[in-house]
């Protein structure tokens, strides 16, 4: 593969060769570090939304409307859903095609699925590494999209400008229990499905057990409320930390890489036959790095 | 405190002790390592289940009545709920007196509620290492319950003896979505609340998708089919990972622990500079380390 060209071209935004780097980055191949190096001092500035809370609420049909709305107003906008995933396959659940047509066919809105698969660390470097070849290739709204309320989400909300956590009336206990959670990394917090009964109810709830954190009331898929929800996240941009989740990322990977798999081995085999404690065995192997 | 003491009354089975024990633990108190040291080496052999899926399906109902029937088999029964949880307060969402309530009041079943928190590395050493002290403590049937289908399960399914995978049906298009990625960490799976329609439907399919995987069907909250769950949990134990899963975690605990906050400060100047690419920094702040 000629990296250069695959540089080139992406810098010009080239949906191909955007979609051909981030399967590079999605797969830890090793040209990957080349590409990003090179990359790296394109970087630029784009408002990184990030996009979650639990299933049901309506978070893609909310993540299309702000992309189509951002675009309307002259963005190059990108969305990249990290869908839950198998840690075998790392096969992303929706395709990029089932979200293309989401996206109202605007081709202008470039969609990538992303997989979290198995790695130890997360979203491992992947997520970190594609949004910044988005940026790179002139994207300057990048929405991400994550399910949940687990440790994916909170390394994506360290990681972007603004962390959107989207809820939605009559879910239940066991969802409404877990909004305590998301709380904590949000931004901003949408009412999502707000034609339905309790809408506001969970809005008030929400704004008052948050010490007042702004609640915008949305029906996305009509696209009522996008609009001040739209002026909110462009003027509510916080401190950017994607390079240092990036830079964790990377050492970790770098650390890993450097530890072979039969020291890992030797490592387990003392530990369970109790001639080392797992502290012990790490102090080992961190002393062998040199 | 007394740590030769703690540990002595932890080993004896002492639910204060072993509540202390894991709150130094799920703290991440200077002790704890002391602690683990000594407890290591009375590291025992209890057979380790996690227990996971959507949110909705009955898992804790299912955990429960499983944990009854460890007890009735005259097992040393311990439950580890694993809440998604405030990255910052830490709290778990569901108390641990919440929980409690469900398993029927057993006194002889240990129940301990734990927050994944925001740290770096997913669950973290602390539930991994919750379970070594549950085992030092004695319970030999230890049920780890997990929510949803990111990292943290992904975590607990490689570190644990036997993955449950929890489903039921008529949860929607989206979370049916969701069991793909759960299917393959899945040892065992369980369609529960199998007394509702599509619930031998949604059972005939997983086994269909998953080149005819185990799929039990339970309807927990009458403690309906839990017998041969159990059997099969029992006999279906396969090797165990969760020394190495430990190891990984305090590696790279301790790796964090010896890059000091101004040198992680300055990596990030440095590429948010582009002095360097991440990959330089990385490299530079594991050259440092001795």
């Amino acid at each position: 593969m000629d990296l250069a060209k695959l540089f080139s071209r992406l810098k010009d935004g080239e949906p191909r060769a955007l979609a051909r780097a981030l399967t590079l980055v999605e797969n830890r191949a090793p040209e990957t570090r080349e590409l990003l190096s090179r990359v790296f001092s394109e970087h630029q500035d784009a408002t990184i939304v990030g996009i979650t809370g639990p299933p049901g609420v309506g978070k893609s049909t909310l993540t299309d409307g702000l992309a189509k709305l951002a675009r309307a107003r002259g963005n190059k906008v990108a969305v990249l859903a990290i869908d839950p995933t198998s840690p075998f396959t790392g096969g992303a659940l929706l395709g990029d095609r089932a979200r293309m047509d989401a996206v109202a066919h605007d081709p202008e809105v470039f969609v990538r699925s992303m997989a979290t698969r198995g790695h130890v660390g997360g979203l491992s470097g992947a997520a970190f590494e594609a949004l910044v070849l988005l940026e790179a290739a002139g994207k300057d709204f990048i929405l991400v999209e994550t399910v949940g309320a687990g440790q994916d989400e909170v390394e994506v909300a360290a990681a972007v400008d603004v962390t959107v956590v989207v809820l939605a009336p009559g879910l239940g206990d066991q969802l409404q229990a877990s909004k305590a959670g998301l709380m904590e990394i949000a931004s901003l917090v949408v009412v999502n499905k707000a034609d339905r009964v309790g809408a506001d109810l969970l809005a008030a709830e929400v704004h008052a057990h948050t010490d007042g954190k702004a609640v915008f009331e949305t029906v996305a898929l009509e696209g009522k409320g996008l609009e001040p929800l739209f002026d909110a996240i462009e003027s509510s941009r916080g401190q950017r930390r994607l390079v240092e989740a990036w830079l964790r990322n990377v050492v970790r990977e770098m650390l890993y890489e450097r530890i072979s798999d039969s020291k890992w081995k030797n490592a387990v085999r003392g530990i369970e036959e109790r001639r080392v404690t797992p502290y012990e065995a790490a102090d080992a192997l961190l002393k062998e790095l040199e």
